[in-house]
């Protein structure tokens, strides 16, 4: 496959096996790393990536990864602290053009930003979601209360 | 304000706490339930709506909140099966017109959907805004490697 991406993620939790598993599908190259190797269970069965055992923020770790091939680097821990750190080795060190990071509370997205890392905030996304909610409530609303 | 909603939201979360927060703002009446009072400390200054300390799964707690009245209905609690529990309990026995409930893990969104309650998986918005970055990922390599 031509367009075929090398993409590392660090973080099998819910998120990134859904990920890695979508990607690999899909005729990516796909790495994942995390430090608890039970993760690797939520892998599919036809997953054909590769598993990387280990703590991300190492370099040693990272470099067995082979981060400096990647197109794409996804820093997807529970931990914003670990993915900021991770999220700019792999920028900044490894060259890597395209890097995108997972952070849990949206007043550290400008920190992020600032460093130059892009960042989805799933609470921001879901309290967006959650406003258009009201906002189809109070449509309801208006039909049946006159 | 005419337009203005009557809310409830179980969990002062980080998600619960913005609702709150931004809903109150702009004018609706907002009413919080949490087990832990600590939690209302993210409640901003401004917030003019009501805080219930309890247990949401309690019908006492929820008729203190006067949930017979609310238009909309927001469980976000960090359990699903609490969320899914005060969420039909909402539809079901205080006919709330708009029931939306926060949902960790995405298999269990078909059940909820079974039960007519509007789910919002923050897993999955994220997951699909992770895969919209690697499609911009590979645009950008089509366009730096001939």
């Amino acid at each position: 496959m031509s367009n075929s991406l090398y993409i590392v993620i660090v973080g099998c939790g819910r998120l990134g096996s859904h990920l890695a598993n979508q990607l690999s599908h899909v005729g990516h190259s796909v790495v994942v790393i995390d430090r608890d190797e039970a993760t690797f269970n939520d892998l599919s069965p036809d997953f054909s990536g590769f598993r990387v055992e280990g703590d991300a923020t190492q370099m040693t770790v990272l470099k067995e990864a082979k981060l400096k091939r990647a197109d794409v680097f996804f820093a997807t821990t529970h931990e914003d602290n670990v993915n900021l750190m991770v999220a700019q080795i792999a920028r900044k060190i490894f060259d890597v053009p395209h890097v995108v990071a997972r952070v849990f509370d949206p007043r550290r997205q400008q920190v992020f930003d600032r460093l130059g890392i892009e960042t989805i905030c799933p609470t921001s996304v879901a309290a967006e979601m959650f406003l258009l909610a009201v906002a189809s409530g109070r449509a309801a609303k208006e039909d049946t209360k006159p």
